[in-house]
């Protein structure tokens, strides 16, 4: 029987894992003296893993991210916000490469072991000056407390900076993991980059903490959405220094469940900061699909009522639409019959076997009033399950894409 | 050679073609003495084609149409507004049934020959006694004006009644089309129902009418969304009754060629019609792909960017924001090289092989302060093309579809 214990450290970032240093510095590229520089650095090289977005559209830093990390290692992250270096062509290759070099260079480390992310404005170059100065500071200021910072750097229309860490008791030893986000706004940016850097001072090798990173982040970040829109920027990275001095993980099943336990809160966390946050936001809720048939068809249905604009203005109207909910599964593409099927807000069933059950409007209304909102569809037609975070389309929303040009 | 004419007939509604009557009358689903039962009447029993919505959540009253539709041939269509008949079990089926009966047995036709069709709140039964009233009267009033009556009556949140006609002349003589729909409103009923009846004085057989309608919605309604939600109760429906004395339409190509092209023409006028009148819309956009390596790559692509809410509220905006519509494009799904795609706002290029265009932004900004704007993604990787029809989301959107309880 495994055996572990999970502390969640109160303001803990990247940093807090031991063997770690960051920074923020403000190097130009957002106007004013905003921190737009952010930079991640290991004591040693060690095995990291990433999960990048499926967009065909690639940003340049994010493509020579994927090229750096194809050995396993990394030994440093630097990120810039404000700008995106997408559709920026080769020299936005070059400019990334440089980024790198320059970072390393410093560091006394090889290009290959830092890896470059931006986010921000897309279809303009880096003011690349401002940038290797702002390296410069950057490499000057790491610190064991800077996550803080960095976590500040790399936001862009985000209201609040992202990050936690948990703690990892076993028998054999304690470890930590820390970790900061940025997203899911999109005013400035022109699309929603969602960036998230995962520190971790246990002994993980890279095989392991890719599976490990994969599995916590389809049920995370993957499993959420504002708009639908994927961005062409989209970053998860895991880095394991080992620097606990606990034995590789997988060396017993108490060290190896709490490390992956830890990262699923870790990252679900991260996700709510970001639903909380997202672009006029006042509800977010979570779409539960069970006893579905396939996992395919849990999946596609939750996800099919998480982005219906439908649903997402009942939410903001706080309206109990279950006709809007069982429609949006129906149209999902997924096989079930809707004659099967119950659905519940919060507590209340509001349809059994595909027509309306008994309850009162009133009470369901009061359901949909909380900030936190909880629906969900069983299928009662298999055993698999499935869900999505979503959030309201509101006003602010539409006023925040909209008019962006004269916000900013 | 073909040789044909068309015209447009100003007013023309699906009482235009010879041999068709119809009416419209209040029966009281509505509140008030809103119109909210529609009938439409053929002379002869006739060829009739349908197409139906992909959602495995199908109404009532659909599914009788569907049933009764199977044998090719119809004689009546009989539309209620303000009551979906959905998610009403097996009593919905019955109430479509009873419907369609009691229509038959005032005309002295075939119950199986009137296809019944419900739009409007989900989740409700039929008021069946005012319906057959309703009955009563729509039989009484058929008229070979009525068509106007009828697009009032199949009206839910639409503000404006939607009627399209042609005339095909042709060396062998000459016959019309006409058609009448509602959509894409979705306050009070829930979600986005969309109808049209179409009704032809040409003579056409069954297969022939199946295929033609295919062809005229797939580029069409099909090709139209407002939200990307698709209603329970979608149903087009087109009814060929020759009375215009021509023969077959497929005894010559400029006959079946002008009813093809009227078709798609009067398709594309109640789509364009319908964007119009989208809930808060401000701004038609026609989303073009061309140049795409498969035809499926030019229908996701031009899809994803149609239904992006940040291309949507980038519309609304009058924001060139070519960045969110090559970021649509991406994560699509399908598989091409954006860093060979060059995209046009209007007449504007704004980007070319997946970079910045040289364009003045201003110049872009005018283009899209049109009410009607093109939009058009160049892959450069084959010959295959499609598109979409899209309209902006604004403030008036989110309102109409989050507060319909306080405003109904």
């Amino acid at each position: 029987m495994t055996d572990y214990t999970l502390e969640t450290l109160t303001d803990g970032t990247v940093t807090t894992p031991q063997g770690f240093t960051a920074s923020g510095v403000a190097c130009g590229i957002k106007k004013g003296s905003a921190l737009d520089l952010g930079l991640l650095y290991c004591v040693t090289r060690c095995p990291v893993a990433g999960v990048f977005t499926t967009n065909v559209l690639k940003g340049a830093s994010l493509l020579v991210t994927q090229e750096y990390i194809q050995d396993g290692f990394a030994q440093a992250v630097l990120v810039n916000s404000g700008n995106a270096n997408a559709c920026t062509g080769e020299r936005g290759i070059q400019d990334a490469r440089e980024m790198a070099a320059h970072t390393a260079q410093l560091l006394n480390i090889n290009p290959q072991d830092v890896l470059p992310s931006s986010t921000g404005v897309i279809g303009e170059f880096l003011p690349m000056n401002w940038v290797k100065e702002g390296i410069d500071l950057c490499t000057q200021r790491l610190d064991g407390n800077g996550g803080i910072d960095m976590a500040q750097a790399i936001r862009t229309t985000d209201t609040v900076s992202k990050f936690s860490a948990r703690k990892v008791i076993t028998d054999e030893g304690k470890f930590t993991l820390g970790g900061i986000a940025k997203g899911a706004g999109m005013i400035h940016p022109n699309m929603a980059t969602m960036l998230a850097y995962i520190t971790t001072d246990a002994k993980v090798d890279g095989l392991t903490l890719k599976q490990a990173l994969t599995e916590a982040v389809n049920q995370s970040f993957n499993r959420f959405t504002i708009d639908g829109d994927t961005s062409c920027d989209d970053t998860v990275l895991l880095m394991a220094n080992g620097a606990s001095g606990t034995p590789d993980i997988t060396s017993s099943p108490a060290m190896q469940e709490g490390f992956q336990q830890a990262l699923n809160d870790l990252c679900k966390d991260l996700t709510y900061q970001m639903a909380n946050d997202g672009e006029g936001v006042t509800k977010v809720a979570t779409i539960h699909v069970k006893n579905a048939p396939t996992k395919n068809t849990a999946t596609v249905t939750a996800k099919a009522i998480a982005v219906s604009p439908l649903v997402k203005t009942a939410l903001y109207g706080e309206d109990p639409n279950w006709g809007r909910i069982i429609n949006a599964a129906g149209y999902s593409g997924a096989a079930f019959d809707p004659m099967k099927s119950s659905l519940w807000i919060g507590e209340i069933m509001v349809m059994r076997n595909g027509m309306r059950a008994k309850y009162e409007e009133e009470a369901a209304h009061n359901v949909m009033k909380n900030d936190r909102i909880q629906i969900t569809l069983d299928l009662a037609q298999g055993s698999e399950s499935d869900f999505y975070i979503t959030t309201d389309f509101t006003n602010v929303y539409i006023d925040i894409n909209a008019d962006y040009r004269n916000r900013t």
